[in-house]
């Protein structure tokens, strides 16, 4: 057992303190990762503030984590010491169901083992990225290029595979039009991506305050949901809708956006069931689907393509003992765009 | 003009009544139908009484439509007099918009022009197929071939196609595993045609009172979904699930059937919003569709692929005095499976 230093939630609705948490012994096929950089996600803050059920309290979470392989197992073959490296959402799955097999261990059917508040394989909680060191299982660790700036690189392990795995999926690419709904963390993301696809990408917020960095991410197009104009001026416009908000949309509206066989995919999750129209559906045989994360191979060659194509999230670093304070910035949308801890301040 | 029997709706709450209609003189595209038989679609039932909106009466209604060709006009190519034909659910678009011109006239961006209670070009209301001739413009008219039944011919223009667009749009198929939820007028033509495309397919019904029917269709299984255990047990199961239902079905419960990348198609239109839960589309990456009938084109193909593959609806032909009868029976779901009217009962 390893104890290293980390900040934890304690309840729903005391601040995230310091504390010392335990990383198992490397299994023959764990990497023992030095984390330098953690990313602040919202589903962290749904998480231990208990909106997404119950928590097994004390948990670190955080699953934006980038660092350096420290040591690693005995039949590792992947990862070296000295690496430069990445774990997302997840750190393992049964790689055994049909979804495993087929590379998608994000819809592991036996569901994956979350990089946080899951049950890891020796029967214990994991525990999250806001901490010095992490251990994980070989191939739940992505390469990072050296060419994506290494505190930009960790929000790509959760905001960046979100965005690209639907982008990817439903074909976003030179000649479609993708609206992303909501610019914040994912959002951005989904912009820049999208973007360097090759796609037409419009931004709908709900004011046009961010609209210049809107269109510093490449959008062509900055419209604000607050204005009923906007779904009539864009009606039956976009193939793709990425819908990274949170919060119940009016699905008709956003549905009358759409035109001939397009999708609006939802990557946020709202508590609530949404209410469906299903005549909004029948026009333009449109379609309403989720997306969940990405499978591995899909996150590593995201990675590649962020660094090839240079893109990468704008983040503000700040110290662990910020952490309070920016989870009130990122409920009141005050970040641009995405926190990450310097997880340097822990040691 | 040429004035013909029908059978009108004067009121959402009288019974429907033999009256008679005018019909326009033939234009150079149009062709003049004697009917031969009319299906009665539920749809008839929701328009008639209000339920779809403001209805103009008197209307006629009916959109399955089958006949002779009694009269062509002078530029008519595609039809000759005597030439077995039928009408759908549409008679007109636009046109020029880019579903039309995509084939997708169904969707057309400016509203087709429905076979009855729309403005047709003229700027009369059309009416259906309740009646004794109807005049379309050749566009918008099938060639029904001899190997279908008369009789039977009827509901394939709008049960027929309301199930097979949807079915060939998302790759029903030799090695799919489709599920019909709803065994009525549309759900036994999805079973029907889903097993000619080679695909595996489930009826998924409240009770196991059809099952010798839904088997004879050639479904390799049928489970009753009043039964909690048939959710469990067929989870993660279908590529593709065709809900024939109008009424609202609990959406988390059916979403969870279907596997990686599977979509649940409503062909049915409950007129209130479902309610979808985010996370039941977030896991196998799921999707929520809506499907309108089909396009001209598609249309045509799906009765030569009826013909081909020996498919017909199970109708039960009936005179014109009995429509109100057959209302009643439609709405306690006493047909097997569609009701037909023989309109040489109306001459």
């Amino acid at each position: 057992m390893l104890t290293v230093n980390a900040i934890a939630a304690t309840s729903a609705t005391d601040p995230l303190v310091r504390t010392t948490i335990e990383r198992r012994d490397l299994g023959p096929r764990d990497v023992l990762i030095e984390i330098r950089y953690a990313g602040i996600c919202h589903s962290d803050i749904h998480t231990v503030r208990g909106e997404w059920g119950t928590v097994p309290y004390p948990l670190t979470v955080g699953h934006e984590i980038v660092g350096r392989v420290a040591e690693v197992g005995a039949e590792v073959s992947r990862h070296a010491v000295g690496d430069r490296v990445g774990v997302g959402c997840m750190v393992n799955s049964c790689r055994e169901c049909e979804n495993c097999r087929d590379g998608q261990e994000q819809y592991c059917l036996k569901g994956n083992v979350g990089t946080y508040g899951s049950i890891d394989r020796d029967g214990t909680v994991t525990q999250g990225g806001y901490s010095t060191h992490v251990v994980v299982d070989e191939d739940f660790v992505l390469r990072v290029p050296e060419a994506i700036p290494y505190e930009a690189a960790a929000p790509l392990l959760c905001a960046g595979i979100t965005t690209y795995s639907p982008l990817a999926h439903w074909n976003a690419g030179p000649g479609t039009k993708v609206a992303v709904v909501g610019l914040g963390g994912l959002g951005h993301m989904a912009v820049k991506i999208a973007v360097a696809m090759g796609a037409e990408v419009t931004v709908l917020s709900q004011t046009l305050g961010k609209k210049d960095d809107g269109l510093s991410f490449g959008a062509g197009d900055y419209q604000a949901t607050s204005d009923p104009a906007t779904f009539e001026a864009l009606k039956n416009r976009f193939d793709l809708i990425i819908n990274t908000v949170s919060a119940p949309i009016d699905m008709a509206a956003y549905l009358g956006l759409l035109r001939l066989n397009g999708t609006l995919v939802s990557v946020g999750a709202p508590p609530q069931p949404l209410e469906v129209p299903v005549f909004a559906l029948f026009s333009n045989r449109r379609t309403f689907a989720g997306s969940s994360i990405g499978g591995i191979a899909e996150t590593q060659e995201m990675l590649d393509f962020c660094a090839e194509r240079g893109i990468a999230p704008e983040v503000e670093v700040i110290g662990a003992d910020a952490v309070n304070e920016a989870y009130e910035r990122v409920l009141a949308s005050d970040v641009r765009y995405r926190f990450v801890i310097d997880v340097d301040t822990l040691r």
